[in-house]
């Protein structure tokens, strides 16, 4: 594709999530409406199906770049085996576009952990970060978004790692969500410096005098939902944890008939569509298994906000001043 | 007390707790009306506060005993320091007479840390048991309740300790809440048995063919609620990050207008009072900071049926038998 005459050009893995390909297809159709005329998502699926999809569902074939992708990386499938063993599966193949810039983003509803192998492999972390991490978004009480960091990508997390996880939430929180010098949080079980198990005691002290985010100390999981605090740093074990405990209590919510009430409604998921792999070279979002055309709409939105606010290069600048100032 | 002519002597910190001493003995007044006229509630406070307390509530003195502790342990003192150095507070007179078998159980809404400095100094953990722990109740959308174990007891984890939290949760869900056979799953990130951190990697490695309790697999936490499993095991830093996550969700609940919902109104703690501290040579029992009179009631309560139930003997017993089996 020489000579891009498209601003952006925002990939979405077809074949990725429960409900493949008739809820990414359908997500597809309701971004494409969105987006700019000057963006284009680029499919990566079997084009006989997304074709037919697209058509079915009453779009054109023609509003899309097809990209033929037959196979399949399954959700249960080994990460690494199956990226390198399946290099016309979507995943492989979006990474090798991404890779040579012949598309801006990649998103996927599929197998997570593939798509961190091929952001590993393919695209790389940004120099100077040690893991990459992906983020919840909580909704707070006073109508505000904040941040959850990590949640999931590192289940063994160490002292420095969650630092990173500080500098990397603040550049998220700040340029995608127009929080201007984010709170940040450490995730703990009591708000005093010596509180915690021993990876949140060393962070502390790690974080307590940092120049490079607004640490605010140690936040109790009954804060989440407080202005008090932006960015929330855990390691990918406890962040998960939480993060599906929200879901399911969202979802037992819902089952009641209170979903609609304003504050649980921002609860869902769907409203917020995946999280970006943050501290790698490019941007790459990955969405809940259970993806619907609303999610997958703004997962691919989410792409583009991502993409446009830099957050690949503001990490490494970042970065590249911690390590400089010797603060870690 | 010689010659004790009651079935059941029930010590109460009166100054416990952050509503302290109104709530307390409103606790202790419901709880006398409940319990048998053979049981004995024995109040550790200042005599002249507790005397004037229970009257301005409408009780009398003599159906309570009183042992005079004019000293209190505050909430943020640190735990070792204030035990020895407050021999005449509520929490160091109450470990006193628990020890020397003039009360049966002791319970405490205040500060936690100096309860478990009191367990183990005073009454000593059971032999066998390296760590012990504290459970948190989880209503199951099927009406009934599941054991979250630890709760903040043991914020870093071995997984021996993981290991023995089952054994000892299976105990308490069984003779406290007449769950036969329960099923005890390890809180982790994933269903198989290679996914979580390496804490939880190694722990289901112990686990997976344990003779000592009817072990099920990984759980996450979206299966909390969910009736497969009874008994959810996991370390103490991420039990307490998710209960204080579902109690503030149920406090959000609450405030929205939702609190009577069948099921959400089982989040209430008020309704369970408190947690044992499991794996002690006695019956001592920790409540919330906020409890009010209800939860102190049910905290009284609970210190009966704990009691009775002999866990403290049955987990000795049972420990016994893991070590002489060699399985861990």
């Amino acid at each position: 594709m020489p000579n891009n005459p498209f601003k952006m050009r925002i990939g979405l893995d077809v074949m990725g999530g429960d409900y493949a390909p008739q809820e990414t297809i359908a997500g597809a159709i309701l971004a494409q409406k969105e987006l700019s005329e000057n963006d284009r998502i680029v499919l990566f699926g079997d084009e006989v199906v997304v074709a037919e999809e697209l058509r079915s569902q009453g779009s054109q074939p023609e509003l899309f770049d097809i990209i033929h992708a037959p196979d399949i990386i399954g959700m249960g499938e080994q990460p690494t085996k199956a990226f390198s063993q399946k290099p016309d599966s979507g995943i492989s193949l979006g990474f090798k576009y991404l890779k040579k810039g012949e598309i801006d983003s990649f998103a996927s509803a599929g197998n997570t952990g593939a798509m961190l192998v091929g952001s590993m492999y393919s695209v790389h972390a940004v120099p100077g970060v040690i893991r990459p991490a992906t983020t919840a978004i909580i909704p707070k009480e006073d109508g505000r978004v904040g941040i959850l960091i990590d949640v999931g990508t590192n289940p063994d997390t160490k002292p420095d790692v969650l630092y990173q996880f500080g500098v990397i939430g603040s550049i998220y929180a700040q340029n995608v969500f127009d929080i201007s010098n984010p709170k940040v949080g450490l995730l703990n079980i009591g708000e005093e410096e010596e509180k915690g198990n021993l990876l949140t005691q060393s962070a502390y002290r790690l974080m307590k005098d940092s120049p490079d985010f607004n640490f605010i100390g140690n936040v109790e999981s009954r804060d989440l939902f407080k202005d008090s605090v932006d960015v929330v740093v855990c390691d990918g074990f406890t962040g998960n944890i939480l993060l599906k405990n929200m879901e399911t209590m969202y979802r037992l919510i819902a089952k009641r008939g209170f979903a609609n009430d304003p504050f649980f409604t921002r609860f869902n998921y769907e409203n917020y569509g995946g999280t970006p792999i943050l501290g790698i070279n490019a941007t790459v979002l990955v969405g809940h298994g259970i993806s619907n055309g609303k999610a997958i709409k703004n997962m691919l939105l989410l792409s583009k906000n991502v993409h446009q606010a830099g957050i690949a290069e503001k990490i490494r600048v970042a970065l590249e001043q911690v390590i400089s100032s010797d603060n870690v």
